[in-house]
């Protein structure tokens, strides 16, 4: 059984962009908040990487979690929740012979964590 | 402050189905796992919609929670955790002249809350 | 059938403590990272409530999300991703004849929004 | 600074309990939803234990994720979403002298997966 009769109306390359765009979205919703500290930052990022892989179309996830953030951490507990601002990602797509990569990373200007199109070959 | 620079690799097209797909996979990974019973079922929905509405190029959001899987929960406490069998969802983006559907239902024969484009205009 | 079995070694006064804690870490993880605004808050705060006091042993539960932050909101979008630190809660369980609120808010000393019993009667 | 004052009204015994119920609420609702295989199954358990642990008054989480309902996943995809029934958890927290392990699993007879106080000492 295949899913390809629902995905006639569009283009091999925005199926790619969709698929890429999806994982990300879920992979910032699914993980924010989590708790993290410097030595639990590479289990976390391992995890989200292996776990949103699964997802149909894509072929990596790459995810840095920022440890200059970790170590000004300065509360009582020596541990943040995890947030947007503190997440790069890059979120590897391919369908058929397109490949896609969903970026998102803080971005001073805007002040927000932007996920874009990083690459379309 | 803009973010255009960052879409100029990719069509007005592709950008509206970009939008539409972050938020659905936002959406579902957002709030799978809340409990929802029959008569909390609909300020859930509202809160799904209201708050997805408000990321980038989304104009407008709408949640059904499945009734007929509520009404059967039997365990001793009368509520389910959310799960993505239960929902059917219609994301709507809009980036310049291109209005995107993103749907999401539980679909038989894949076993499965597909994700998919259901309209592009 | 009932769970009373699961809890015969702990004491009325811990049962309700025990419930109102795990209602309060569980709406902490479900919701944190959802988009909101000034428009949007009070149906996630109704939506938070409602779901939540779906949980055992659950009275009540009270949200408020802090305006002034969502106001002072300056990124290029208008909304924010809700934070810990933006929350003030009260769950309130009861056990048989035992009343708990347990409560969690940012506090300024400790630089971290502390979850706490507040009232046990 | 100390958030010792905070606790006043509560025993030890009581202290330790509601870390423990806060984690477990915590643990589940922040990790529900995750996309997980056979594969992704081993780092997924591991960042769950990695990053409950970092919470007050944690000593140790150990997370077992069902192999066999992963093993029966037939859909198109070959991962599944994960849900509280798949989980076995034991969280264990201690505040002086008193330790606690707050457990849950997936119970037959209450169709739910109940978190409960296993040991107390």
């Amino acid at each position: 059984m295949s899913d390809e009769k629902y995905f006639q109306n569009i283009t091999t390359r925005e199926r790619a962009i969709f698929e890429g765009a999806i994982t990300m979205g879920a992979l910032f919703h699914q993980f924010v908040g989590t708790p993290v500290s410097m030595g639990s930052a590479p289990s976390l990022e391992k995890a989200m990487e292996q776990s949103l892989t699964l997802q149909p179309c894509i072929s990596s996830v790459k995810v840095r979690i920022d440890r200059e953030t970790l170590e000004n951490a300065e509360n009582e507990y020596d541990y943040l929740s995890l947030t947007g601002d503190m997440l790069d990602v890059r979120v590897s797509s391919q369908y058929q012979e397109v490949k896609v990569v969903v970026r998102m990373h803080y971005i001073e200007e805007l002040q927000y964590p932007l996920m874009y199109v990083e690459e379309v070959d």
